[in-house]
């Protein structure tokens, strides 16, 4: 081990030229997206209007280990990466721990997240494909606004389609997407038949994802020229948020580090899915084994602890394809007084895969624990959290004082995949007391 | 001239282990802070019931050029610095430029500028001396920040007093120095004598910087071991943020760059005067002719363009010493729909004779062409700057566009000294067309 600095930027020549697949180390394959009209896998064809070819191209090829970066998105990457990776030196002291903690921080660019990763990539090969709009749905605001810097970046006209219960109670992140140029519609809105609809049924509804997303995808298939894009949970963002994992590795072997413990937040799974790729590899390869693998999920949605390993529709209108994953049922919604995102009811299938099949661990809390490691952070570490990040931080947190208390010196690798400005109002209620816990029932989800 | 990278991160051993006092190579030096009590130059006596004992030896040193950043100061500086040195490639190619254009950007901590090195600074001398409170005043929340989280990393108490106006406009800043663990209080405020003065005359008041001064520096002198803090204006200041140009000064000796021409912003000066620091001692002492700096002020608050260049209060309440330095006056208050900080009536002294001396320039602008520019360069650079940092992107596109039309290849630095995440209503307003300009009338300042 050498000397460590307190952060550590790879230089320019050292950042990676490709992305990495992990489904390509993976012994068991997850299992295809089915068509549900026909009950068979999904082809290019079927997947063509709404997604672009090349993105079409990387969702179903399960065996290709390296994608080039092509270089109009590493010009871009070169604008706010290296991320830097982090020896939290203050936190190891005030936790007394032996372990060595280091943490990726993603949230050092506008969008506030690791979103802008794969944002960019899915702007430029729409961009490379002809293709003039493109929509998208945003809870939190985090994926739209990496969306809107990605589509001023290359050109594109982009609308989004935002929950509207965010909509009115975070309108500044509404603000950020629009001086990047997007066109921000609360959802549910009545430029779609979706929208209408709800509206009639409903016309004080603060809207859902599930219906932004069927909004979205409605207007990029009625639209010409026009392209649906996904912030999470699909095989192609998990590819591109590989740069995360790749610039870790290479940093810990420039500190001839390795983790014994990585651990993400996983929300749709995309931050997790990129930070662990090379490590994993190195795990089913059995390059170098030993190392576990943490997801923190919400205890308000605990996909992965308490859901089904089932097919699924990926969005609550079931209009899309059905991935096998683990999930809480299309219909599920957390309780409104959960804060932060990973609100998404199912998960990653790589991701799925990987926990089903027994390389990964996963863990569920409750938002007052979470809200707790994040002020403690912010005070020691002097970063604002993201709540969905925090739920790393209080995982790695509890594995540095179990390393206290048996006296391991454990590599421990954790993400911090975005920044909080725009949480305060979850920040306030903590502080406040006032911020409660809801653990779902049973009879709620579609519990295992 | 080298391969330049998008963002050059100096290494850690590479980083300032002093400061730098700009006053040592000075061939005037500013005149000295007068007791308006005794009509004399202020002694360190004087200040001490005000401010630490290191801290004013800071304040009243012109000669000394270097002073060592203490230890536990420079390991609080690891967390978040060195901070990038960025070329503007994009920028540059949208504007068809010649000119090489380079910035360096303060915002990617979570106090959002540059505030947070002398915050750091300033309560590190404090606890050192054995203080356990500190109060300060804060306008838009990026001193008030920055200090929290120095509070919180040095284990002392915080008081802080924010303009009413920015308290109730901008609640978020306030729960970010509440998750830093400080009590911030709306000013004027039912704590201080000075606070509940005014509320007497004007139930209804929203506050001014003026007021929560004294309301803080009242709250300093009758705590028990607490002292005020300020967050620019000061020798001190200046002193703390010459590590902003000092990390300039060795990445342009990397790239073997040195530039033509240095723009800051300029409120009460320290972002400026910190990065012009070792540029301007290679202009005053000869080892390196021809930059040109230039400080950029609102055309709302034009203390530099339109000032005069007198000893005045430091303050509204004229409680403070009295400083030689451009002001507008003390009762100066800009116009309310002038939007983000740079709202100071006055001007660090060190500033102020510099360009007196001729060693400056100084330009205003309106606020919709700095908006304009701010939401140019962001959708170019992919950074939301903060307005006061846009006006130094304003005036660096208007060098640039100049050397378009001369045809030459100037190299232009710039500060960035901050991000805008907190400021989106003026964003919003811009967009919407609704933001407009208002320049103070001669009979409104202490004109020239």
């Amino acid at each position: 081990m050498k000397n460590i600095p307190y952060r550590f930027y790879l230089p320019e020549e050292k950042m990676p030229k490709t992305w990495y697949n992990l489904r390509a180390a993976m012994p068991e394959k997850p299992e295809p997206l089915i068509n549900p009209g026909t009950g068979k896998p999904v082809t290019a064809d079927d997947l063509r209007p709404v997604f672009c070819d090349e993105l079409i191209r990387q969702e179903l090829d399960d065996h290709t280990p390296e994608f080039e970066i092509p270089k109009a998105i590493l010009d871009m990457y070169r604008i706010f990466r290296p991320s830097p990776l982090i020896r939290a030196y203050r936190l190891e002291e005030a936790l007394q721990t032996p372990a060595r903690i280091y943490y990726k921080f993603e949230g050092n660019n506008t969008s506030g997240s690791h979103k802008f990763n794969s944002a960019l990539a899915q702007a430029y090969y729409a961009k490379a494909q002809g293709i003039s709009t493109l929509t998208t749905e945003t809870g939190a605001g985090q994926w739209g606004t990496a969306l809107a810097e990605s589509c001023a970046a290359f050109g594109l006209d982009l609308t989004v389609f935002m929950v509207k219960g965010s909509y009115n109670q975070k309108p500044y992140r509404k603000d950020v997407m629009r001086t990047f140029g997007a066109q921000v519609l609360a959802s549910p809105s009545d430029t779609t038949n979706a929208g209408r609809a709800i509206l009639e049924r409903d016309p004080e509804t603060t809207g859902s994802l599930g219906c932004a997303i069927s909004e979205a995808v409605e207007k990029a298939v009625t639209t010409p020229n026009c392209r649906y894009v996904l912030g999470s949970v699909l095989n192609q963002v998990l590819l591109h948020q590989s740069v995360i994992g790749l610039e870790s590795y290479e940093a810990m072997m420039a500190f001839e580090e390795y983790p014994d413990i990585v651990i993400g937040c996983a929300g749709g799974g995309s931050n997790l899915g990129g930070l662990i790729a090379p490590f994993m590899r190195d795990t089913l390869t059995g390059k170098h084994t030993g190392t576990r693998y943490i997801a923190v999920e919400p205890a308000s949605c605990p996909t992965l602890t308490r859901g089904r390993f089932e097919y699924d529709f990926c969005d609550t209108g079931k209009i899309t394809p059905m991935a096998k994953m683990y999930t809480l049922g299309a219909g599920f919604i957390p309780s409104a007084n959960h804060a932060g995102g990973l609100r998404y009811h199912g998960m990653s299938p790589i991701v799925s895969k990987l926990y089903h099949d027994g390389y990964m661990e996963a863990v569920a809390y409750e938002q007052t624990q979470v809200f707790e490691a994040a002020v403690q952070f912010a005070r020691l570490e002097t970063i604002l959290p993201a709540p969905e990040s925090a739920h790393a931080i209080r995982c790695a947190m509890d594995e540095a004082i179990k390393c206290r208390e048996s006296g391991e010196s454990k590599v421990i690798l954790f993400g911090l995949s975005g920044t909080g400005y725009f949480d305060m109002s979850a920040y306030a209620s903590y502080l406040d007391g006032t911020m409660g816990d809801t653990i779902p029932k049973d009879s709620e989800i579609a519990a295992r």
